[in-house]
């Protein structure tokens, strides 16, 4: 009998195979190719950067996963194939056709994820020798592997996984992400896969994957930025077994699953955000609509005042205001209240001078939560973001230089 | 005969006296509080933040503003008296009377402007013995002591004048601002009092005032912060004397002078851009229409990614490319143009990686233009914002603590 190591993150649910190797397009030697495999076809959906300059492997990734149905995934870092032309369009077709044809399985059914520099061609040779050698390697081990090698700046990889029984079967939801800096709502800079041996219809997937990406990724910022190439993919084999497709609510436990994997993932991208060195979670209460609520909590979570506010420890309450009262949304101002770290330091509109000492001491901790309650309303969002620190400027003025 | 003192900035026009005192508002000892006063009755117009939190006196001054009538401006810095609730309110309007009886008009005529720290009330018994002693010290040379009164983090005072001979008298348009970090379109932390000397109605005075901070205030930016208190005043008192309402070629040429006092005192306080080390213009060109153009050009300037790539001297047009792609307008990327400093870094959607070098010495220069051809129209729109840079977060993260 042989030993099985346990697979984390995308191989933790059953029928994944992954893997990752240094193919030459860091020059560091570090990873920089992933390969990740269902050994039956899955159900595939996807989310995709809104940002003009798509890169090409988004297109591709997305027409695919319209179609609902995939079994592998190809990615690399290091590179973002991104605003390099027509070249860079024949380089990702390569790149899955290579990938489909070392497993036997049509091109059109193989995603492809890059993330790193723009503007430069992928180093294609390198590329496309690294896949073959990738290919012999894959295991059910291998998604720690997988989660290095889509590294960049990321100071860790990001695996996280759940597990319960669903429809008569253990049922596991597994995921890898990367990302820390330029991290921001619609997908920026950022690249996750999640894997589940679930039974689930692509249709229902997609409505799934698109709810919990709202309430995790779509709701992490830590510089405002959105990117070229950013993707959440997710694909369902059904290797668990079971019932043949989730429903009722085995399928609402399995949203809860997916929906916990997205956000366990979003907050780790955060926590690494570049030069971070405080996580900050905006918590916006009584606010008209749910769509407000997020529209203020993004606006106090991206204001770079607040951010370095945090940053130095000060009780800066009208940075908060400010932002809060700059995000576009109704509200009347001596109906706000604002807590930082638990405390009151708003009430109605009007500080509390008497607690800024309180709030001082509470911004010393490393876990910061900003309340904003709007008293317009019953609607409420989350948001996620660190504070602006001098590293973050250090990181970002000598990226590549 | 008597030698008279030339005014700058507010007092260049004639019939303008202003001036500047230390009230003890601010604990350093500095200036902290202003007035100006016409000797006649003004036409008045001005423009204000939409920030939600806004501060009593915003409301105050547009409110009076939209009569379209006023004869002074008294503004206090080191307190912006805003989420200062009912008290606030009152203070505003006491500011407002006090000046009014010191100069015998209507308190109705008396517009009133504060920044500073937010949440905190003003000292009323420093504010308005303050004002009394104000009274005593005006002079037609003061512009700049009051330019000086109304500086908060700024570094150095601004104040500009126009001059030419316009419907057969000598017009003068002079300014005075304030604003160094939070600078935003809608006024953010910016302060801008504006005189004339021409005789113009309060209506015509408002439309030229309007397009003027458009193209000036409004599409400045150091950090993507809006701010409480920010405004725009204009009053134009006839004083220069000659045809009695300027209109026609006259008027295009006042406006021409009220559009260049504006846009230097928004370059001046971009310049003074908290921690700023280089001072950035953004043009979009080939857009559509006007709006898309200023929203492309704003996206590429709040971006912090593209301000330190500026200060880390990286000629990084990936970054460029994808805050431009994020502004939510419509293009091809294909059709896309990117210049740095003159040189052309991405031709049609496709990076030109021989320019780097020249693109990185370009990027040595103190002044930096980021040229973005959208390939999509005619439109044009410019932004002007500074670079990102330790100093910024050293500053910001120490404001009140």
């Amino acid at each position: 009998m042989s030993f099985k190591k346990k697979g984390t993150g995308v191989t933790a649910p059953k029928g994944f195979r992954a893997g990752g190797i240094a193919c030459g397009i860091k020059k560091s030697g570090a990873l920089d190719l992933a390969l990740l495999v269902s050994d039956v076809p899955a159900s595939a959906a996807g989310t995709f950067t809104r940002n003009r300059f798509r890169a090409s492997c988004v297109d591709h990734s997305e027409r695919l996963a319209r179609r609902g149905r995939a079994r592998a995934v190809i990615v690399n870092s290091g590179n973002a194939n991104a605003a390099t032309g027509k070249q860079g369009k024949r380089d990702t077709a390569e790149m899955a056709k290579r990938a489909a044809s070392a497993f036997d399985v049509p091109a059109g059914e193989v995603l492809v994820a890059s993330t790193g520099v723009i503007g430069v061609p992928l180093p294609m040779a390198a590329v496309l020798a690294g896949i073959e050698r990738l290919v012999e390697r894959l295991d059910e081990a291998g998604g720690r592997r997988a989660a290095r090698a889509i590294m960049t700046t990321d100071s860790v990889p990001k695996e996280t996984s759940e597990r319960r029984r669903l429809g008569g079967a253990s049922v596991t939801v597994g995921g890898m992400a990367k990302g820390s800096g330029m991290i921001h709502p619609n997908m920026a800079t950022m690249l996750a896969f999640i894997t589940t041996d679930a039974n689930v219809s692509a249709p229902v997937l997609r409505k799934i994957l698109l709810g919990a990406v709202d309430d995790s990724f779509n709701a992490i910022t830590v510089d405002g930025e959105t990117s070229t190439n950013d993707m959440v993919l997710c694909l369902a084999n059904g290797a668990a077994g079971g019932a043949a497709v989730l429903a009722g609510r085995d399928l609402d436990h399995f949203a809860g699953m997916l929906g916990e994997v997205c956000r366990d993932l979003a907050e780790k991208i955060v926590r690494d955000g570049e030069g971070a060195s405080k996580f900050i979670r905006v918590v916006v209460t009584g606010a008209a609509s749910v769509s407000a609520a997020r529209r203020v909590a993004r606006a106090v979570a991206v204001s770079p005042l607040v951010k370095t506010a945090v940053y130095g420890g000060d009780p800066n309450w009208g940075r908060i205001a400010a932002a809060a009262g700059n995000a576009g949304v109704a509200f009347r101002p001596e109906n706000v209240s604002i807590r930082v770290g638990g405390v009151p330091i708003v009430r109605r509109g009007e500080g509390l001078g008497a607690a800024e000492r309180e709030v001082a001491r509470a911004l010393r901790g490393k876990e910061i939560e900003i309340g904003v309650d709007l008293g317009a309303g019953k609607a409420r969002a989350s948001y996620f973001t660190c504070d602006l620190t001098h590293e973050y400027i250090t990181i970002n003025a000598s990226y590549r230089t």
